[in-house]
């Protein structure tokens, strides 16, 4: 999904396109749409820039596998949802070698070349992680600042630690959320009558449940001190709502409402600064 | 929305529609489609059914106060987000008025008669609840079906106790999930940031934060046991998916990724047959 994208509207703004992977029905789908393709690494000796799209923990095991195959002065930028882990093994790579850590916010719940679409990154916020250490360059940087805006992107660079916490929060547990909310559903005794009046509110809090679960399973692994800390503080809020809003003391619950309300206000401001940048 | 979408779904189709609200602004908005409107309960008389749509508190306050001023065998229906509650209160109403409890399972997060649409019913499923001892007789029971019918609904008899359960699964815990989540996102530290990262995901996951706080607040409270039950199971699961997923023996991060799968699976084959049948 998030390789294909970049290809679909990368297409005809870089000299050359080259697609791998290893998976034959993949190539076959994207061949059309890059100059050439292949299931192994002959080809990256050719590349100026290789752009590494895949599960987090498949990044990490690349790096070192693909460095000594490159021509030096390469620069590898990463895509991958969690970006310690993976900054920390660009700083073990030759030093010939430049790295820059990159994570767009956005995507959908089906993944694949066939979900591929070339606007998927319009609008995008596209997180940046300079490694440091002179592992890049300001002509890598204003590369990948080039690369996020050819393709409709915004640039945001930030600490590798900092976008960890902040997509746990975001988007590590709404989708964990999203997943034990279905798991509990289907695991009721009273199953059947909950999938019959489940309805589109049901539908939206669980879209997330449909993410992949491999990509998300090594995520979740490869962030899990966010994660907890993350889910503890929503933990936090969901068992003081609970108890607020179920109050005898009706001063208690007026207050637990009155969250509520600033809560509601809260998403509508968001909710229209979203749509508006996008 | 709930009454003022079903006054417009129902134009044409009765004798004539009366609408009854507190607030003027409501009625000027309201008055076209309507017979008639009034501030006041002087119009109650004429009404052979009478539909309650107001917060689920607000039905409970209600039936003693009109009961007195129907004529007999009038019907009343409800359209609140809680029943047990509001049936028992049915129960206490005078034996020459007949009651049906109901909640139709469809709505948006905004509110108010300008969000009213008159298709918002079709392919709703449409709870309705018998209160027993010969509150409703079958007549009764047949024109809440063909209400039902008429607005393009699926009437779907069930106890009230079951309805509170599930809805508290389905419906109540999924609002307060998604207000914790908000309220979590806008009181960290990192909050800018946060919120600038956020995307689609965090968008849908959050959209039930938008409800109506008043309504919410009052179906929480009318609900908290079966909600405090819901939540339970929905924690639990959340915490073994966390610890599935981050522990160091790999058997047991595959069991938590095959629970992943398994429930994405799940959420795929609801949403389709969900999709389907409206």
């Amino acid at each position: 999904l998030m390789g294909g994208s970049l290809a679909l509207a990368l297409h005809g703004k870089v000299k050359a396109l080259i697609g791998i992977d290893h998976d034959p029905a993949t190539l076959e789908q994207a061949a059309v749409h890059f100059d050439r393709v292949a299931a192994d690494f002959t080809l990256l000796r050719q590349a100026d820039l290789v752009i590494l799209a895949t599960p987090a923990q498949v990044i990490i095991r690349l790096l070192p596998t693909i460095a000594p195959q490159l021509k030096p002065e390469t620069l590898i930028i990463d895509l991958g949802s969690v970006k310690a882990p993976i900054i920390a093994a660009m700083r073990s790579l030759p030093p010939d070698i430049y790295a820059i850590g990159g994570h767009p916010m956005c995507g959908k719940e089906s993944s694949g070349f066939t979900a591929a679409e070339p606007g998927l990154y319009v609008g995008c916020t596209f997180v940046l992680c300079d490694p440091g250490d002179g592992r890049a360059r300001e002509a890598d940087r204003s590369l990948a600042e080039s690369l996020v805006a050819a393709i409709g992107g915004r640039a945001l660079w930030i600490d590798p630690v900092a976008h960890d916490h902040a997509v746990a929060a975001i988007s590590h547990v709404p989708y964990l959320l999203s997943s034990a909310l279905m798991a509990a559903t289907v695991q009721a005794a009273d199953r059947d009558l909950l999938l019959t009046l489940a309805s589109t509110g049901f539908r939206d809090t669980t879209r997330l449940a449909g993410s992949d679960p491999t990509m998300m399973g090594d995520v979740v692994a490869a962030n899990a001190e966010a994660i907890r800390a993350a889910w503890e503080s929503v933990r936090a809020q969901m068992d003081s709502l609970i108890e607020g809003l179920t109050a005898a003391d009706p001063i208690i619950q007026q207050a637990a409402r009155a969250q509520l309300a600033d809560v509601r206000e809260a998403r509508r401001t968001w909710g229209e600064s979203f749509a508006a940048r996008r």
